[in-house]
Order: structure tokens, then C-alpha cells, then sequence
């Protein structure tokens, strides 16, 4: 695998929100994502590496992200220090309606590696634009996490499949799919 | 369900081209789905809807849908007749590197309907596009198709199951999901 070059390489956290502890969103699998982006961001710090938090600002009347709510607040793991880059969206894309992709090519940011919340709806669509506008796409499958969907028919399809399968759907298509121990191997071997 | 109104009504066919017969992609779910494409395009010929074809011209020296291979042709199935609207992508998204999102809104197209291939990779990521740029979409859930996936821990995810969960992941969040029945009995309750 490539290596990863530490100054072209952003960490980009997606809606890491108070919002999603709530019941409204159903049953949840990897209760261990906050812990690992908790890492990830360490580790973005502690080597001046570049950073984003999105933030989804709902305008569902029902979410419990929605502005003016404590769910809209970033949890306290990955609350951002001053100074580091804040993107608002009101879509699932972090590309739509906000300045990130400008950020991203004025920084010179080539790579970029998500993490956040959930799997198949926010971060799938934010890594599936981020590859098609050409950047070098990195998802951390333990450090994202989704909720239960129903399928068609009805069925309950459980929290830990629809993570395998959105996981598997972007994995060499759009993205490299590692966990966070092996992206930080990556991170270490570069002297960059 | 809201009734579609047919002139702002676009019927998107993705990437419905010769190259995915070929062995390249793994085993694939919905042989019907063909079937149901061209039973869409009548409807929206007869009706005189807005058609568009999105041709996948892919970059990748192996693809089978690289121009110059009869794999970029389309299918017989769904052969654009003189006029109608075309749009050549190489990404996924049919709304990046191309003049979609243009000719969607200088015609008034609201409403757009997907169908294509294949439903987790290009139909899924063009439908969150659109969604996400404020288009009302459809998928329809017989006129999609996609390939087994290989999963993280290297098991295999049959074309059926990969269909079904990206299908849940799009339904209610990014679009209405419906079957080909379904979007015809909708339109033909519309007078527009």
C-alpha cells in the first residue's frame, strides 16, 4: 500500500454530534468509532497534520441535529481546539453547499482520510464525492458507525451489516477501507 | 405517495452499456433489469418525458467500458434514439465532470428517475447527487442491478444482498425507492 504523506493528509470528522446519541436514529453498531476518531485526531494534532470537523446543521424540524439544540454541539471527544477547520453542511455531502473542496485544494491536500457518523449515509456520500473530485480516499471502518435499516421488504437489516456492506460497496471503488490501527502504521513509516 | 408530474419528470438511465456482460465484474443479480429499463423508456417516449442517457467512458486501461471497446456501446435495449439527451461521465457521479445538474435545470426538471447500473457503485452515488443538489428522486428497485462484493474479512456478498442493502441505505434518506409497477401506476394517474 502507499504510504500516506503527512502534510497533504487530512483527517475529516463527519457530524461527531451529541445529536446521534438519541433513540430517533434506531439501534447502533461500533460503540468503540469515538474512541479510535479520539486516536486518529491525537495524532493529527500531535504532528500539525490537517484537520476538519463537518458539522451537520439540520433543517429536518424532527432532528435532533438541528440547530439551536444540544445534539447540534460536536461530542466532547472530538470537540475542536481553536483555530482548527469547521465546515457547516445541510446535506449528507460535505462537498454541498460548503467550502470544502476550496479548503482542501488551497491546503494542497491531495489526501484524505473520514471518519464519523454514519457509515452509509453521510460518510459514504462524502468519501463517494471526495473520489470523484479526485482525491485519494481513505475510510477508517473502526472509527465510523451506522444504525439499523429497513430493507424493502421490511426486514430489519442490523446495524453491523449495513456497516459491512456500505463498507464493502466503497472499499477499492472509492476508497481504501482500513482500520485505525493500520492507518496509523501508515502514518508512522513516513518521515514527511 | 406524491403524484410525479411527467413534463418535470426525467427518466436517467446509468451506464446501460455492453461492457457489463463481461466477466470483469463477479456475478450479477436482476437479469430483468433491462427489461423494466425499456418499459420505462416507452413509457417516457410515449409520453414525450425527457430522457438521459449517461454513457460511462472509463478511464481504467482494463475496464470494459473504456471507449473504443463495443463495451461502451449501450445495450440494444436501451439505444438512445436521435435527440435524445446524452451525457458521457468517467467518474460514478453522472453530476461530476459533466453538464447534468445544466440540462436538469434549464429544462425544469424537479424530478428525476434512476435506474441503471449498477445500483451500489453508480446509480447509488448519481442518487445521492441528486438528492443532495435538491432534486426529488426515484430509484427503481427492478430496473437496478449490481455484482457480488467482496467484504472486509474477504467473505462474499451475493449481487442480491449487495442490491437489497444499498437500496435501504438510499430509501427514505437520499430517495423513494419503488418498482418499476409502481413509478408507471404514478404516472399514470397524472393528467400533466
Amino acid at each position: 500500500m502507499e504510504k500516506i504523506k503527512s502534510k497533504s493528509t487530512a483527517l475529516i470528522l463527519i457530524d461527531v454530534q451529541k445529536g446521534f446519541d438519541s433513540n430517533y436514529w434506531g439501534v447502533r453498531n461500533n460503540l468503540d468509532a469515538e474512541k479510535n476518531m479520539q486516536r486518529l485526531l491525537l495524532h493529527w494534532r500531535e504532528n500539525k497534520m490537517p484537520i476538519v470537523h463537518v458539522k451537520h446543521v439540520s433543517t429536518e424540524p424532527e432532528s435532533p441535529l438541528r440547530p439551536t439544540q444540544d445534539g447540534n454541539d460536536f461530542k466532547p471527544e472530538v470537540e475542536p481546539l481553536q483555530g482548527e477547520h469547521i465546515e457547516e453542511k445541510n446535506v449528507n455531502s460535505a462537498f454541498i453547499g460548503t467550502g470544502l473542496e476550496k479548503y482542501l485544494r488551497q491546503n494542497n491536500i491531495g489526501k484524505v482520510v473520514l471518519v464519523g457518523l454514519t457509515t452509509d449515509h453521510c460518510v459514504s456520500t462524502t468519501t463517494r464525492m471526495a473520489a470523484n473530485l479526485g482525491f485519494d480516499t481513505y475510510v477508517i471502518s473502526d472509527a465510523t458507525a451506522t444504525f439499523n435499516r429497513t430493507a424493502l421488504d421490511g426486514k430489519n437489516l442490523d446495524a453491523d451489516s449495513v456497516h459491512e456492506f456500505a463498507l464493502a460497496s466503497l472499499n477499492g471503488e472509492f476508497a481504501t477501507v482500513v482500520d485505525t490501527n493500520a492507518v496509523l502504521h501508515l502514518l508512522d513509516k513516513n518521515s514527511d
